[in-house]
């Protein structure tokens, strides 16, 4: 039971070393089975080199376990449950400290649109969120950090932007699958690399053009697509 | 038919992620037959790992596909098309997102000739486009793109500036084979990296003496070079 | 005899390279039997990749040999008895030359506490210590390394931050067992590079609120924690 | 004849790109064999993977052939014999375009002595040298080079300062055995690497204090040596 979603979720963790995301046990993905209200996840703190498929751990869209695992879910696992409840196409998501962006973190700054790279993944900038009050840092802090999320996609398409920078911690990234959204959080990674690179450059860079961040985004997402060979499965 | 150019794009191509230029499927790599008029280039979105030279996409130098190949070439095809037509002697051409490079690009900065590395490659800046118009971007953007390159290159000699930066977009290059456009390309990241520290150190660095600029140029270039063993075949 | 004692301080040794600490012969590792007041350290000025386990050198808490070993310990062993003489609950000390930790420490900067990545290892800033006076670096050198350690934790908790910059030189740190120690070096490097890159985009960033410091340190360590799988043996 | 020479100017050669050193075909490593004149050192632009200890190419002192060799030496040969005709303890030279060194060779400016892992290799800053005047550059460009090395080094001792920065070139590098040279190399671009950052950090960074630069030096150099485990073969 739940061994296709347990693992699709383990190869998603199982991609975020590949994509040099993770160091040390810090990150996580999870998928969730949307017709049975089933979210796989990480095991808190296990290596990622050690992890089986079958250690994935179940819970439910309230955060409780389902069935009898024997593994702690990862401490993260209210933050993913949130997303999941608020955002209806995502069916994964993928937490990491990589470097560059958690800089743009901890600098509690959006990652700008600069070039047709970030445009080929998000139309517009990598939003941040605002940073939580203590009463929600002391209350149910994972529960508030994806509340924080949700708050900061009010008037935004989390479809359009597959992820965002959580103020003072790291990226959270999404999509319709998890490949997928291991794909977002190294894009993000990669995006957040470059305008550090160009800011350096130029400090006062303003973002893209909007005719050229709408050609790009469009050229790989929606109706008009026209990159890659027709629709991924 | 078109085996050896074919597996010649391919080799480039695979030269790409070895030379840690790609990320994703991002990048591409042509070669041109011009006897016959025929492009072999990358399918669009495939992945670098999965590409065998028998997936490089056959077109005409109207961007026409030629034969009857299964696959869609990759969407910046008439860039590739547009600089076979203008540059005569380019055999090759390869377009990265790699880092730095894209960092100047985003920058809209053309990368300065700073030291010996970049000489040996290229004489003088390495040049970067103007933005293209709202009107081209919509129109027949990636021919345009190629047009902006040509248009930068008007009074440059595309054989002494092996590659440009497509403003808020990244690096093209190209060269008189497959493996030495794809060398092109990765001098571009080279020169990018030292360039950036270099104005971390010395943020009005100016460009190195034109006559130092001469003698590396020249020491690898033209008749009275006096690198390596002799002509390559 | 001692033979598990150093193969834990070889294998502490190991993971140094394994993390991308080390260049060289830099850095060492040693291990303390608090019960029998030995500790088992690196030879000094050996390859990593030629150390064996019976390789590491036997010395006691004054620094004097143990049995007739045929190699010189590290030149830096006074510094990691003198953290054991003053620092009960220790029982691994690691020192690298790690570049973004070290950076930090030829500036003479703490390592401020800019995010949850942070806080997850150090209760607060990574502290610098004082820089020695001449009469120190001409006297006995090493063990005043260790003295001015000490001395900067006159009202710290070693417990609370496993690791130190020593000014003009690099870091130190340390944790209950050889591998967490090198956890805690790794963790320095990863934390000195993520402030490099956020003091670059915001360079009067200012230290993360108290509340989430706590809530992440307080997530991993003490009696509170709910990271992981439960207590490590 | 020369068999040994050949082996260890080729074993030199080696570490550089698995020392990360390298790019492409830049760079080049020499021995010369004092008592009977004769250098072994890299054939010109050929890849590292495909060189063979063989392939060394012989000169004599005034930088002319010795024996048969079908392969043309490194163009950079006449700066390696003018070194080791000035530098009498040199019996290795190895040039490479690292790439932090290079920044600063770019940027004109010395690698300050910032912290102890400078101190252990370079008794002081690592010098530039002042730009070649245009009748220097159109001249014998390569041997003027040498010269303007020799020149810095007027006051300078070359055994305490292993390397240096040629203005808008790179680094070159020495020692006592082909091994060491490399290991030269390979420290000034982690010392060039260390001081990018720590400069970063504080623009304004002074030297480290003397005291401490002597005590570290000595530690691993000269009669009072106390690092590693004796005198090298």
């Amino acid at each position: 039971m739940f061994e296709a979603l347990k693992r699709e979720a383990w190869a998603a963790n199982q991609l975020l070393p590949q994509y040099g995301l993770i160091s040390l046990t810090f990150g996580n993905a999870s998928v969730v089975d949307r017709d049975r209200g089933v979210v796989a996840i990480k095991p808190s703190g296990v290596a990622y080199a050690d992890l089986q498929p079958e250690d994935m751990v179940l819970v439910d869209l309230d955060g409780r376990a389902v069935g009898h695992g024997s593994l702690r879910p990862s401490s993260d696992t209210p933050t993913h449950v949130c997303l999941y409840r608020a955002f209806p196409l995502v069916r994964a998501v993928v937490h990491t400290h990589s470097r560059a962006a958690t800089a743009f973190a901890q600098a509690e700054m959006a990652i700008p649109c600069l070039g047709t790279t970030h445009a080929d993944y998000f139309r517009g900038e990598i939003p941040v969120t605002e940073p939580l009050l203590p009463a929600q840092i002391d209350g149910d802090y994972e529960w508030e950090t994806g509340n924080a999320i949700v708050a900061r996609f009010a008037s935004l398409d989390p479809s359009e932007r597959p992820g965002v920078l959580v103020a003072r911690h790291g990226p959270f990234a999404w999509g319709p699958d998890g490949a997928r959204a291991a794909e977002s959080a190294f894009a993000m990674e990669l995006l957040a690399e470059m305008a550090l690179a160009t800011l350096r450059l130029r400090p006062d860079s303003s973002p893209m053009p909007s005719t050229l961040m709408e050609r790009h985004f469009s050229r790989k997402h929606g109706g008009t697509a026209y990159y890659g060979q027709g629709p991924r499965a």
